[in-house]
């Protein structure tokens, strides 16, 4: 059967998530297919901040840390997460944002082997994930080494005796390619390794089992599918096996073991806090935990099932209807190793997204020619699809990406 | 002449900063002397962070990165925080939390002097400061050491030549011991040495003159007196002669040259931005930005002379009216050794700070045995330092801190 707008509304109307659309704001106008970059607000996030703002800040001062229970958001939050990836509870915080916590958990993963010197990544990992790495190697001095692959089928070659490390993002930010995670670490744990996973394109967007998998440590952000709010609190996971065993470096007063004794010495907590560091940021902490609060009644396998359809729908109609037009698929084609999100390469990608973008659909450019588009199942409609589409479509017909407005380069790309 | 209320409400109503009271929202019924714990909500905090929330993320979405400047909060509150702490523009990021400060100044200040293994500090610090050095250290492996000295008049002794650095709160927590931070760096410096000032209690309470002084390196709080909000966003501090010769190794993408070109090769940014690393928390980051619009035209002068007034007023009255209660100070008697706060010892000090808080006079405990208040010029009256006498010398004769309740620890104390 030909896709129609109408057989995909009907399908909008048989959607079991439906429902959830209403618990954000969408502005008129538009269709978002950017909440793998930004969420949108949940309104429950709007009344939580304010109640935070005005009665627990503003009216409680500095009795909420114990009335407002500010000082349990890491781990609450954490737990909330947790339930999403498969965790066991106690055993994500929430915390720093996703480039700190990645120091954390390589000084962690180097320190637990000692004798080996290399951490394996992927070249198209994302920037910041690599940077880590490098920071870290450099402060240490002692020769280790960032070992990178173009293509994941070269992972088995790359697992040598000598790799203390495999950092991965699970879901590619670029091509939405989405690991095995299950496997790869098998395979990682085979070579001696420790596997660590970053789950910012995978928290809220795919299931994911990290206990199942037998994964080491793990990080991820709070401001993409789970919606907290730009530059929400990111999180850290720790398997429960390595908790005992395991310090990170960045010792701060909240992984102490009694951070109210005031102890000159340093003693670290047991468990996950011992991943904390500073003093939390309680404002965005609790913008996070009210976006979370959402999820309580998803069902992953449900919300997989509808973006593995939203995505082969975007697939599909911009093959079918912008053949031609300069357009490459730059995802995987088979639904299984594609994550929530799809990307086509265009020569002009950038004015190309900022023409999409002034008429109101959003996706965004990554460097050289990816136009990304991100498919949120808990508001994102089949509607929005078709008519996201058609807009490329038009946009790509007519050239208006042309306009030498559109190309116009902003400070964030 | 005789201290009397209304002597002191005469002060009130020439007080140059009186008007300054009127920017916070202050419960009523309370009076808040723990300023310099958790600063209390500035007005102009709540429409801005609704704001932010309602328009920037709700309608804005992604394009806030551009449109809202959002990009552009950590130098713009940065530099906001630079000019209440002498430092030139665009030497001062918001970022992160202090503790996180402290590892990256700390690394990049032993990189600056690799020859020399030792960190000097105070036992009295505030520990995560300490616990900072012992993360760093430890996960060096090089045999740095940290060196603690027990009363700052043993500095020059510890002034040895393998000493790499002198890290050191400007305005002591406990105590409100206040260094002089030129006299200090510059015996720093003859000995080779960095200086490292933590600010937490000294911005926005007391004038600071970075640049005057020749720090090094120096980290700060932004929910203290700065009143950015529990947990808001700490700063950090490079003085122009480092900013290009130094690297910190938490290395995130908002350090990177070019983070939106997305090489997989770390380069770091010219100047202070090259000790960002993650997405900044916007929402945070709008609170702190907001508070830090009061200080516009505050005279730090005229500031820290109310300050002193206060904090000494309150001494004179504690010691004349709870005279054979149990009260020590513990605070420098001398007014140009003491920060913006008083503590006074009591040996059941937690069962009759809690006395207080529940009466409405809110200061905080310090183990073993100190209540501690703080004196914000910008919010403190003076007949609110009389009432607050008046309610610790009832508390003391009345002994209302012997009723349980009062003795129950609580998780943040």
């Amino acid at each position: 059967m030909k896709t129609t707008r109408e057989n995909l509304a009907v399908l909008d109307t048989a959607d079991p998530l439906a429902r959830f659309r209403a618990e954000f704001e969408l502005p008129d106008g538009v269709i978002y297919l950017d909440g793998n970059s930004l969420g949108p607000l949940p309104r429950m996030v709007r009344e939580r901040v304010s109640a935070c703002v005005d009665h627990e800040w503003g009216q409680g001062l500095i009795r909420s840390w114990n009335d407002a229970g500010w000082i349990d958001l890491p781990t609450a939050v954490g737990d909330k997460i947790g339930r999403l990836i498969g965790a066991e509870p106690e055993t994500v915080v929430a915390t720093d944002s996703t480039s700190v916590n990645l120091f954390k958990v390589l000084a962690a993963a180097l320190a637990l082997r000692p004798e080996r010197k290399v951490v394996v990544s992927e070249k198209s990992n994302f920037p910041t994930d690599l940077y880590m790495v490098e920071g870290l190697t450099e402060l240490l001095g002692k020769g280790h080494e960032l070992r990178l692959i173009d293509d994941p089928s070269e992972l088995p070659r790359a697992l040598g005796e000598d790799v203390a490390a495999v950092m991965l993002t699970h879901v590619n930010y670029r091509s939405g390619l989405m690991h095995d995670m299950a496997a790869v670490t098998s395979a990682v744990h085979a070579a001696g390794a420790l596997a660590i996973w970053d789950l910012a394109h995978s928290a809220g967007a795919v299931p994911v089992d990290l206990s199942g998998a037998a994964a080491d440590f793990a990080v991820g952000c709070g401001y993409k599918y789970l919606n907290g709010g730009p530059g929400a609190p990111a999180f850290v996971y720790v398997a429960p096996r390595h908790q005992q065993a395991v310090r990170q470096p960045l010792t701060g007063w909240f992984a102490h073991k009694a951070p109210f004794a005031f102890d000159h010495r340093f003693e670290p907590t047991d468990g996950i806090k011992r991943f904390l560091c500073g003093t939390p940021p309680v404002l965005a902490m609790t913008a996070l935990d009210a976006a979370l609060d959402i999820w309580s009644d998803v069902d992953m396998a449900v919300l997989r099932e509808k973006s593995v359809a939203l995505t082969e729908c975007f697939i599909e109609l911009v093959e079918n209807r912008c053949a031609g037009l300069g357009l490459t698929l730059a995802s995987p084609r088979e639904a299984a190793q594609r994550g929530s999100q799809v990307s086509f390469a265009h020569k002009d990608g950038y004015p190309v997204m900022q023409a999409l973008i002034a008429g109101g659909v959003i996706g965004d450019f990554r460097a050289p020619d990816l136009l990304r588009f991100g498919f949120t199942a808990l508001y994102t409609r089949f509607v929005d699809v078709w008519d996201a589409v058609e807009q490329l479509e038009e946009t790509l017909r007519t050239r208006s990406w042309d306009r030498p407005e559109f190309h116009a380069r902003a400070a964030v790309t």
